[in-house]
């Protein structure tokens, strides 16, 4: 095959005098090494989003070197740890001056039962973010965190027992690109603000431990949002966050749902 | 344009030998009539699959048809009450000898609350199953039903409280095409097997209700299966039936899991 | 029952001083009429979210109060076309300052094959979105709208043939309130950006013609978004947008995807 | 603790006599390590569903054994390739007689590209499922692979061009389980049904090379099916099989479908 004869159709001058924001490929799945908070890594199925901006002057990006550059990044098995590394290197490769990223995927956690210690692993949804955008780097962490929430209203008006549901809290964060929040440290806060944490694994003793504790730490929505941002607050490098609480009410087939998001002030 | 150009390449002569058992379209979207069990009608919106089989002489299957017979159909608002109607009728216009169909949906039912009698509406995913094979009818309904389950487990061992979630119960019966079952009637049958049926709408005097009733009501999903179970067997028009509940467990974050499958001897 | 006895807990005083930004329903199913362009209604599955903002010295928001105006407005059938009449009840009835509303639902409009001209239904997946944030009311029109794009790239280096693919615009747009865009017109305008229009039913003739069509006219991600700002950028009413283009590639298990957000600059 | 206080509720004394079918734990989430044709292994996150009959004398089952039965496989890393044995000690650690697991997971291959000859990796849905009942044992295997498909009737009436689009094609297979068939293997097969493979990563002569063939090779879904059977019937270990080939029409918003299921006779 002869290829000068393939026309760069991508590269032919555009007219339309329209600059693009965020061009590339969406839903790539590939497999990345994750460090923990042990050092130790694990393999995550990853969907991953790359794009770059597009000057007006260009008729399309060059879809085949975003895979290229997700590929070669994981080869190297530093895609997870230097994100702002792999949008520089895009936006080289691309002619751009914008480049964005986002790495989704199932996090482990080995979760150890509170009485019985027995120990087994769950998963949270993740993501990493990645934004490079006038010569600035932001990076975001998500993750997502299943825990009991157990109705104050319900038990106060009841005689006995409470409705009680697992809820979802979602939490998006951004701090220093120098420093580091691992995802084991963000979930267990979490957890710390439910009625209680949800186990893999619970024997009978753990049972009755979960099912006593999450009565005697009634929490809505609200409660467990405003605790959260509470715990946010004071942790110093945080410097923007937005967090959710979906409890998927058992006595509903709707969900409570609260909001927040912060700019918290810092000169960084 | 010159439709005698057009080749009729479905109808060109195959040389596999392989006759094709289901060959149409999936995933259609139609509004369409529903008749409730008061007369009344709701309109809802369906996913539909419509195929035949293919004798192995012919090339392909004209999807077109699929979609003139759904139309046709749904204009003379019969299509949800004469499945058999439809079947027929696409067998002639395919030249084939089997059909199937499926119409998924949401289907509302007002629900009122168990003390205070607010009424609001509530979605219940539904599905209407026709298969016509052999010169042989056979219909399914499905319906699927949040309801509240409480562990009797977490209820025995537990000092006070007991953890509860929203399930769902998923039924699939079949019965003599002369016959009706109501998803209204199904529904409620489901309804009353959990812990406590769900509600659209709760003022505080139905909390207390419905979280004492599910403490004194606690179910296993085992426990929603068989009571379910010995429902369906005393109803004499059923002939066949599948059910399953699965727990949205609030102390883990997987489900608790029963199914069952049946077909109820009967000359019919 | 003695409903005095019914403490209404989320009316007790909170001290840690966190305003909330939005706290209520989410996934509320409802049926609902929409007012189509030629005058006459359409009765959709809604899902619904509602909140409002909870100041720091309630402990928490009243749930079943959303369901209730939910359900108020639907019976009064003006949901659809008075969402800031809704908004400003919502907070009244929550002694609140701010309110947030969306509504989620598949739209059916008819669609006409271009040569056979046969109708049949097709369905768009649209939303409603109110915010009333410091006594300020925006409001927002989605719509999501299969096209088929063909890739200039594959077509110009290829001796025949090309790749081709359904791909999905998504539109978000804000205008002025005492203003109106049909759903109807933003997708016909949306369509119009493609290598060709999605049918819902096309005869042999209609096929020839989006098959030749789509070829003569071949799209990037690129260009769809391109000439959909341009478009966007003409309608004066409309004075913001976000838009994006996910193209599920024929050729590989991702897709290409382009996005675009927009303040059009205008004293309204 | 004083564990002898905690009742054992499962083992109560059940009165309805209803023996159960499947009975057990749902969605849990596991990393598991699947062994390649290579010989090689790879981390795949796993959902899992185990379950096991329950005669009718039982209350419940024991849901935390299979959480610590799947965790006991997953460390000893057999699960994948011993899920007769794990099967067998589920039945005996619940005390039951028959025994159900399904393992669903992305699995990954590193494809390469026609002519560049880059590679990539791609990720495929799979699963193990496992059966054992009546003292019998039977293992399934699942595979989707998207493909092109390009349209047959659209090639022959148009000018110029046809139609194609990504399509999804879903095989389950049974085989004696003292034989193996890899995952890699069935993935090629699939893939040469189609009017060409899709890739993770393709350049332009890559994207010259698959337009071509593909409009050289066209196929309806009846096609790919046909030549799946044909191609199916041939293996000899095959003793079933269900497949279905789900074409995303890039000229619709709905899918064209075909099914076929057999048992191919065999003394095994």
């Amino acid at each position: 095959m002869d290829n000068k004869t393939l026309v760069d159709v991508q590269s032919i001058r555009d007219s339309r005098g329209i600059d693009l924001q965020r061009v590339g490929v969406k839903n790539v799945e590939i497999p990345l090494n994750i460090i923990q908070k042990d050092g130790q890594q694990q393999i995550a199925t990853v969907k991953a989003t790359l794009t770059v901006d597009l000057p007006h002057h260009f008729k399309g990006t060059h879809m085949s070197r975003f895979i290229e550059i997700l590929n070669e990044w994981r080869s190297k098995k530093l895609l997870s740890i230097d994100l702002e590394g792999c949008l520089k290197q895009t936006i080289e490769k691309l002619n751009a001056s914008n480049s964005y990223i986002i790495l989704q995927f199932k996090y482990f956690i080995e979760k150890e039962a509170p009485v019985s210690s027995l120990i087994a692993p769950m998963g949270y949804n993740c993501a990493f973010e990645g934004v490079f955008i006038d010569n600035k780097y932001d990076f975001f962490l998500s993750v997502n965190v299943p825990i009991t929430t157990l109705c104050p209203c319900s038990k106060e008006i009841s005689d006995y027992g409470a409705h009680n549901q697992r809820a979802i809290v979602k939490v998006k964060i951004s701090y220093a690109p120098d420093q580091i929040v691992w995802i084991e440290d963000l979930v267990n806060l979490i957890e710390s603000t439910g009625s209680s944490p949800v186990y893999p694994i619970l024997k009978r003793e753990d049972e009755k431990y979960v099912t006593e504790k999450a009565y005697n730490n009634p929490k809505f929505v609200e409660d467990v949002i405003r605790d959260l941002v509470n715990e946010l607050r004071q942790i110093d490098i945080i410097k923007w966050y937005e967090v959710e609480c979906e409890a998927f009410e058992s006595i509903h087939n709707h969900s409570a749902w609260a909001y927040q998001k912060e700019l918290i002030k810092k000169n960084k």
